[in-house]
């Protein structure tokens, strides 16, 4: 029997159907989705913003083939090739995006190294602190979980907001620190929905910055259709869901 | 009273002193190190490889005092600042070197897009993998943990091992891929005599690389007297150590 998980919705619909179609033919650099991931869709917006030739191929990875398997072993997506050669690991081919192609589309990482090293610090603050948070609350199933969850989800967008400058967490330029954190302000609407996570518990300056990511199309056009969202994140409610995150969370295993 | 851990030996001693000695001068690059802290040592060999100018700074992070709070807030090393402003986080601190002095002594990144990508993936691995694992072992109590710790442990090394081009991890050229396991595998003696992690168990390609890291002088020449880190694994080992990262792995947060 296969897993719950497995029962995916197959193909991107919505908006994101678009892109995907325009990115059927074979290119150097092969982009291996799941339309659903927020983890996913960082790369994607990258690609989109940088306007780097790329095959589209989704895969669900809880029904793996063979050759997404020879690429990323665990089955984990995003995953790509280039020149037939491998990568995994969103923040690993972000930075690969902007080494290999240095002169393609605008920079999403500012040339000041200083300010390169405050993004950095900044994305290591959304991994850390925001992504786990937001995990414990999308699968705390009591109350009082689902408050601290809520809280220490709150306080570190806050953390964030205060960094922005403003429209875009650099100021002008989009870089890797909003495409790191966009995609699960996107799906923020289903913590808003099932777990209490009301606007007004949010800072302006969050919010500021979330109204201009949510204009974005290269994060408005990688979007599907909500309903596919819900099934998927129905398990996360439920406590059912069987990723690697998923299971890190119920395992307690993501930083605090 | 004072934290157990705020007792540290309060400067660097045997071979690390020398160097300590000629960065007492202000720079523009501040370093402020731990002498025993291995996440510390990663950054300050890099200092050390390249020749960048930096003032060293020696703070005890378990009793803090203002300057140093001021640049690192939550009182961790290692931390620095560039023209006053600070920076924290080893990885961050060491992307950081090479954005800022790209003319400054040897690369410590692969020039190669693909290859840069593939270090930080194997950063990746020792973050996830090695570097809990290790933890787990030094602080485990049972002994059923520490079986399970161990092998984990000895496979994540092997995994690297079987990376390693040789001498180093990328081949002639010593790179951050070696510079941020190395500071473990010279504590790793701490777990040989006293969590069994004998060198039987260790493959011969992991060992063939550690005996040519321990001939690198940027590492050689940061290290203290063995018996004053003893004092301070004792607490590990003991797993009574106050630090983030003993914390973490008591809370079981770390990542597998």
């Amino acid at each position: 029997m296969p897993m719950p998980d497995a029962q995916i919705h197959p193909t991107a619909t919505g908006k994101a159907i678009k892109i995907v179609e325009a990115h059927h033919d074979p290119q150097d650099f092969v982009f291996y989705s799941g339309w659903f991931c927020p983890f996913v869709q960082r790369v994607w917006a990258a690609l989109e913003e940088k306007g780097i030739p790329y095959q589209y191929k989704e895969e669900n990875p809880y029904h793996k083939d063979e050759e997404f398997l020879r690429v990323s072993p665990r089955g984990l997506v995003p995953a790509a090739t280039y020149y037939g050669k491998p990568l995994n690991e969103s923040q690993v081919i972000l930075e690969f995006l902007e080494d290999a192609y240095p002169d393609k589309g605008p920079k999403l990482r500012p040339e000041d190294p200083y300010l390169r090293a405050r993004m950095r610090l900044t994305i290591d603050h959304i991994s850390k602190n925001i992504i786990p948070a937001f995990f414990r609350l999308l699968q705390a199933q009591e109350d009082d979980k689902r408050d601290e969850a809520r809280n220490d989800l709150v306080n570190a967008l806050d953390k964030f907001g205060k960094e922005v400058k403003g429209p875009y967490w650099a100021g002008e330029d989009i870089t890797f620190a909003d495409l790191v954190l966009a995609p699960f302000s996107l799906r923020e609407y289903i913590l808003k929905e099932h777990r209490g996570l009301d606007d007004s518990l949010l800072s302006s300056e969050y919010k500021a910055w979330r109204d201009n990511i949510f204009k974005r199309p290269s994060l408005v056009n990688t979007m599907s259709e909500a309903k596919y969202y819900e099934e998927i994140y129905d398990r996360y409610l439920r406590n059912e869901a069987q990723s690697e995150v998923a299971k890190g969370t119920r395992a307690g295993k993501m930083n605090e």
